[in-house]
């Protein structure tokens, strides 16, 4: 991982422009597309407050293909009401126009402020130059990959590539995610803003992708949080060319192309944890041996998603009670009597009881640029993993003048 | 509210003595007794890691009479295993032998760090100390007050006198709390570190005393968050000496108690959010009309709990979307379509959209000590309160070396 990009699966061109939505002068409108509509799958926010493009998106998924993705970034389109719907199809209907595909072909995302109408006239130059920029070089996935960013500092992508029987498939994306971020995304309802976008050249019809899609979200995009907030525009979307010629036709090959999604998934959920806003570490949360896989997620999410813990890890503070006690109150079965907390390999606390460490050397080891809290339950056999990053007063910086 | 103490209601008395647990040198051992066993009722932690002094408690409860109270701040004696057991046993054995009654009388509390052994030396001389320090002036209440502190800034008091029928009821109460809190307690099973001691001198029953004290924590403390971190140790008790004479003896005088009920553990829930760790404001979110209660309660916590709401009023930043796409992920009944938001008394979004607002206005109305945040669902008929505080930098200063 890698040397692929977004545009290295055969059968796709993209670009990224300057429409002057965001400030910042850096790329805010994207294309991605096919040269016809391919097979598609989608999953999205399942906040009841979603935005304008992840309806008209859920519509147009409906039928398993899609031809391109059309994204800007600088405003979600959220709470927008009927006019917000008007502005997601009217940029649907634009790029439609100039890809020569239905507009009901064409997947709409937007990220940025809530609540303010779209600059429909910067979208449309935007859209226009867009069209006009398609390609499909590293540079191109390049441009896209920063056109979809909001508060991210860095671009995020991964991409690999796997033989299915003689040949070879090509599976890449990128994504955007910084603040605002606890997705739990589903095919239906929709849920965002974490935004991805897949590519693979392997043929795959669309209800399978869309199982293998929600299958490696909930591992990876569902399994990272930065502030728990669910965003009304996530999305994540993967379109299949078929441009490799191969089938996903046996059990294995399916087998194999799920561990390839699931590495690029992964991949990119955890360069989201790392940029988190104001993140100067990722942490992951493994929970072991807990009751089944919701009580796993559970305790794994109450952990990360606790002030207390990300301010400790942040002052890389050995204050592990913080931790018990997060698993404990996850509303699922967890008994201190039984479990094992482990921080950056030192064994804490054990069957109810703390053991002796040292505190000065655990505390050096957790100034890492990635902590490892393992967790082992002891009432079952699932397990399940969470991203997450520490909480700094960068974060508050942050998010105290985001609109003003 | 008020002129009333702690042991203003008749038939208390009250000690805090400095035991050199805490580090400040301040008080951090306290006893609140009554002459004889007493009618008495608490909630307790959820939580599933609870400390050892929540389980003493919830036994010596069950017979529904306490003489006594015993806390120390500084250490939680949570996750502590069979010698925590041991401790907590011991304060109320000593406790009980200074006071001349059966340690299964007593009720223990501890407050502070989770994962440490007790310093019983210490301990047991602040025990001795306090026993001979009881008194019951308005200093003792102080004292006690101070006692149960830890990175609280205040003390938190409040005390209402009541009339029912001829007689005058004397209801008074003292609590701590100021990070590990999103108190979810209930009569069984336990959840803290909240904190909340309560006395009066009406005369009522255990089992109504203990429906009393769960109807009015669910609508004050389990409704304060500032971090939503359930602790090991909230506890709330209530002690009735019945020293006034007066009965309740008719629904109305049940009803003018549980009003003078809510009146104290409301101001006391308020007090701590405004002593939130790193507070500078307290945000008040009421949801009116939602499709039950669960979902009120569900929405008004979502919207508390978000860092990015949090942040956002931190920085006097009307930046709606939060609030309302927290709204959205809470799992519950909600319709942005149908819904009000009101800031400061400024309506900022109605029925799925956006409405024109003067932003400098709105933010220099943000910038007070309290701010209302007021959501209209038309769903139902059901409503909730919920009062947070701000997000500041101080927080993560406060928690990233509260231990090291």
């Amino acid at each position: 991982m890698s040397k692929l990009h977004l545009l290295s699966p055969l059968g796709f061109r993209a670009s990224g422009v300057v429409a002057g939505i965001k400030t910042t002068g850096k790329c805010d409108v994207g294309i991605l597309t096919a040269a016809r509509p391919v097979s598609a799958a989608a999953v999205f926010t399942t906040n009841k407050v979603f935005a304008a493009p992840v309806q008209i998106g859920r519509e147009n998924i409906a039928g398993g293909k899609l031809q391109a993705v059309i994204v800007n970034a600088g405003n979600a389109n959220a709470c927008t009401g009927d006019q917000g719907m008007r502005d997601a199809r009217a940029m649907c209907a634009l790029t439609g126009a100039f890809l020569d595909c239905e507009p009901t072909k064409v997947l709409p995302s937007s990220t940025g402020i809530i609540g303010h109408m779209l600059p429909m006239d910067k979208i449309e130059k935007g859209i226009a130059d867009a069209a006009v920029a398609l390609g499909d070089s590293r540079q191109h996935s390049l441009d896209f990959a920063e056109a979809i960013l909001t508060t991210d500092l860095a671009r995020k992508a991964a991409g690999v590539e796997i033989k299915i029987g003689r040949q070879t498939v090509r599976l890449a994306g990128v994504c955007k995610g910084s603040g605002m971020i606890g997705p739990r995304m589903a095919l239906q309802p929709p849920h965002a803003t974490m935004l991805a976008y897949l590519s693979t050249d392997a043929a795959i019809p669309p209800r399978l992708l869309s199982r293998l899609l929600a299958g490696a979200s909930d591992r990876s995009f569902n399994a990272v949080t930065v502030d728990d907030h669910t965003s009304t525009n996530d999305t994540a979307v993967l379109l299949a060319s078929g441009a490799s010629g191969a089938k996903l036709d046996s059990p294995r090959a399916v087998r194999l192309f799920s561990d390839a999604l699931d590495e690029v998934c992964g991949s990119l959920a955890y360069q989201i944890a790392a940029d988190g806003e104001g993140a100067t570490k990722v942490v992951t949360i493994h929970v072991r041996s807990a009751a089944n896989l919701h009580a796993a997620r559970a305790i794994a999410r109450a952990i990360a998603n606790s002030p207390l813990v990300k301010c400790a890890m942040h002052g890389n503070d050995p204050n592990w009670g913080r931790i018990v006690s997060a698993a404990g109150l996850a509303g699922v079965a967890f008994d201190p009597d039984r479990c094992t907390l482990t921080l950056q390999k030192t064994i804490v606390f054990r069957n109810g009881r703390p053991l002796a460490f040292d505190a000065e050397k655990l505390s050096k080891a957790l100034a890492a640029k990635n902590v490892m809290i393992d967790l082992t339950c002891r009432l079952g056999e699932a397990e399940a993993t969470v991203w997450t990053c520490d909480l700094s007063k960068e974060y508050v910086t942050i998010n105290a003048d985001y609109h003003t």
